[in-house]
């Protein structure tokens, strides 16, 4: 018997390439180049001393948590980074101990950590943007001469081409391709405040060590934004937008592939427990309820953006909850189509032939 | 006795000036514009005669509808259109009857009609925003180093200034100022596609009379864009990170407004009916309630990205009912939030003078 | 030329009967008689005198408010009644004034005065789903040995008759008849509390004064419950429910009426203004569209349960905001899939016969 | 270095007893349960041979499945039993293989397998909601007299004690305990349809084997309800009104907690990486945010009521993908508010003393 290290249904609507960003190994390993970047960027500036630094960065890169406490600090703090600092602490040890984390915030680690991890997703999602936007070109060269009929509000309109059905998938795509490259300027930058997010703990470092600490980590810089959370409401707002566009491509395919309209076969349907003779169209389907549970979770995530006060515990909680699987779901949508897109193939409609 | 022309609700919720660009004369006058347009483009291209071009014209400038009419229509067809063009038609009379309408479509009429109101929409929420921007500056210049307390997770923090509070409400404005102007190049563009949005029907005039709608309307210019909804998607993510930012506002200054923090004073309160020495914070209050209803209808509209085949009447349908709603949530938590700010003082936190 | 008094697109999604129930007047008018109730109740058991209870009712019988003072006091006040009751006071006059609205405060008789005419609005929801279930066992007795094709994942599956596809339309709607009686009981039930909800102004006659009250009003008595809205929340579920199922039946009836199925026949299909052969499928998108909008805004209303304190003023707004249009939307529902059944014919499938 | 073998973030939001009926094992343990109680029940009525039924009751009892071929049977057919039921034919052996899964499709396993964890969830969340009832009974008794400030839009109103408070929580909880037996007897029934939901592969034994089974497995019988997902989308909305109820709850507490008020003590705050001073209404703060996950969830579960034909991939792909998070976050929502209620101590309210 083989097990399984995640719930089966995501080998239906899960990515595991982006799942992986999510692990709990990951988010530690992504808050430990944060610690790692503060401290060397403390150094630099002489917050802390370079000996302290160094064995600091040093740490970072060999460090092993104690996954019982950080839960336990977890469910009492409501935030791991308590923690997770008094166990790097104890692993730095004296007398360095307390240059560990010194004058940021729980909420520098985390999301910083999270942006980290946001970056080589937004590279994910261009890139396999760029492949299903050649895959549809490719299409169009292909069977873009077949005619197929038009369809308004379920009903038959008029005949056009393959090609112009393509059209009405790839241009979205195109503007997301182009959307996803803009507000990655916005979404990836560090975030660095301190407690209440003045930079105040920093003396008159703050800008100079946020400013370090983003060339360290490959990110760009901005003043803190622990309770603005536009730029996650953003980000949301584009994976619902390309989940959006994907299931109606997904739609439209499902539609196309009925026995009774033909106008799309797929190379490989799912199969039936009761009926041999069923090829159902999965991944369309999936496309569709996949753009269905964004848009849900986008009006969910946009409640987080009534952020009370310096930090807001419940809005930035609904948040972790949240943003992961929307961003697992459009990385699985765009896989979804790709694979869907590569065994298509157009075929002329009866209605037209006639 | 005064009777009121729109539900008393929107005295707290609703905004006169942006619900005018959705009454039904507004719609009327803008699909007249439309019609106008393109007959006129028509008749430059050669499409239809000189004379047709200038009496639709001409009647569209006086067109009185028969309203009984139109909503029978809307309700068989599930459009106005049909019937708007048949009315316009019997004005027109022959010989240009049916030089009307001529190669376009309902959604042709319907979108641009709705594109040409946003671009109002979009000049007055730009405009709000200027002025809110300003109004937080000037309240930073006069209240600025008034000594409050950060709260974190609801609980005291430390101590910073009013200037610090203010930052955090005016930096995302400052974002949502430039993502306007941003998305008015992507959304503010004509629809003209005909039937199934392949423009066929305008034979190779297609791209001209388009530009030269464009032109008229003072809109960019796109392929039809029929079942491609992402850029109301988008302008709908605007409306609702604007009201989110704004119900942040309002949650924080409920919060300080609380009698045990004092932290803000409002200049003029609500009133109770029971307890005459209450003063509600109700423009903020509002404030919250504007952002939490933005964020569900976002969900909502993106539900409707799902737009099934070359026209949608299920999805179109639903767009009708969400996007005008939260224009108008979004214009009102900008005026509300111009109201508050202009009657809010910043009052020392006792916990940070003692 | 004929003007509408209210917004056209209501003549395709609304509902004129149900809509009338939220209108100023209406309101107005539920409002005046929670007064006039209240008053009597009061003079019957002692806390004001015999002669003001019949000024009150009286006046309360023949008040016209003054609307522009009205909406002037809620954008002011957050809720109407403070300004109504002030005008309802000065229409009372000496010496009778101050035993208006005596002990009571704006969430009792706003809540009442809703919670009176979702009475209404129950009964009439019933009586169409009494009638709907009717038509379909007429059309299942009439259609019901039609050969029907099942389509499962949108894939013919097997054949099976008009009877059992009228039968996963039917049984929801008979559980639906069943909890809209049984939530009838919970939800049309007086709210009186006072100021903070616990009856404490009008002395140890609170709870007599409330049964006098839902006698005379005709609704049944439970504690005050002005920050327990789970029979909102409720109620809310129950017009998502059933516009989904509705929503379900809509999405069906657009597929089997596709020209390439042809399950369907619909007496009257919509026009188009560009393609004279289309008969569209209005009512069923229709029914789509709703079911989507209350599913979306029950996630909406859900959010108004966090009411915190003894009352909220942002999250009771946010229910003002959207269970209105969730009761038009189900109440439209039902009559337009009231018009569908009515017009529907089943043929037998294609794929059957063969 | 312990590992966590579920997301760290669980330890927060999460709830260990409930999460484990979603895991794969607890999925696969009640599919076999299923298919075991099917053979069993079509051996009895004689629709296959006894032989056979003991053999599938046996194999069924020591499956061991094969996760990996599971995983890509799902990805590949959009659900998993047609290759788990290749697998247990495979198990079972010849001459009983085809005797596995008889007349029954993959809808009726997952759909009853579902069920069966929901019978032992909706036993542990009447159990939980009674201790908590019990203990804000308790809670009652011990600090009932002391005397509070009433807030009515978060400004002060008047005072009343912390038993009025207590019971505006307890309320609706009573309520919720009712609703959930209630609908006990409608969600925990057995779904049996066959591929197209009409039993009619089952001959005559349709209704005797769906009997046979409900009995085996302890629940309801009921007609096949494969596209009728109105008892899931009840389900949700309790589970969203009792979320909402401990989410106001939590907002309250936090409310309360707040340094310049002080009206509630909490045993255990959180800690904080940056301010040692602080002490954060950590699982407060989670109910909320628990609250507004599944209210959202909620607007995003009733968009698969709309599950076109006789089974809809789309529609019941999303249900999966929400109802789990769902169950857990009700589950999850009880057991924080039991730990806060258990740590909570009201002190007078300073406004009431002076």
């Amino acid at each position: 018997m083989h097990t399984l290290p995640r719930p089966v249904l995501q080998a239906l609507v899960g990515d595991e390439a982006v799942e992986a960003f999510f692990s709990n190994e990951a988010e530690l390993a992504a808050m430990l180049r944060v610690e790692s970047a503060l401290a060397e960027a403390e150094a630099k500036v002489g917050l802390i001393a370079g000996d302290a630094g160094r064995r600091i960065v040093e740490v970072c890169g060999a460090f092993q948590a104690d996954w019982g406490k950080l839960a336990e600090g977890l469910a009492r703090d409501g935030v791991i980074v308590p923690d997770f600092v008094r166990q790097l602490r104890a692993a730095v040890g004296e007398p360095h101990a307390k240059a560990v984390h010194l004058g940021a915030t729980s909420q520098d680690i985390i999301d910083t950590a999270l942006v980290l991890r946001l970056k080589s997703v937004v590279e994910i999602l261009g890139h396999r943007l760029d492949t299903l936007i050649h895959s549809l070109d490719g299409l169009k060269r292909r069977d873009g001469a077949v005619r197929l009929m038009a369809h308004t509000r379920m009903q038959r309109a008029l005949p056009f081409t393959a090609s112009d059905k393509i059209d009405t998938w790839l241009q979205p795509l195109e503007r997301h391709r182009q959307a996803l490259q803009d507000l990655a300027l916005r979404l990836l930058v560090v975030q660095l405040g301190g407690p209440i997010g003045t930079r105040g703990e920093l003396k008159q470092h703050g800008d100079a060590v946020a400013g370090q600490m983003a060339e360290t980590l490959g990110l760009g810089l901005a003043p803190s934004w622990h309770s603005q959370r536009d730029r996650i409401g953003e980000f949301g707002a584009f994976l619902s937008l390309l989940t959006g566009t994907l299931g109606k491509l997904g739609q439209d395919v499902a539609l196309m592939a009925q026995n009774e309209v033909g106008e799309v076969k797929l190379a490989a349907g799912g199969g039936s427990s009761a009926m041999a003779h069923k090829s159902n169209p999965v991944p369309a389907e999936v496309l569709v309820a996949l753009a269905r549970f964004n848009a849900g979770m986008l009006g969910t995530l946009h409640q987080a953006l009534v952020h009370e006060g310096e930090r807001s515990g419940a809005a930035w909680t609904l948040e972790w909850m949240v943003l992961p699987p929307m961003v697992v779901s459009a990385a699985a949508a765009l896989s979804r189509a790709q694979g869907l897109i590569a065994g298509i193939t157009f075929a002329p409609s009866k209605a037209v032939e006639t």
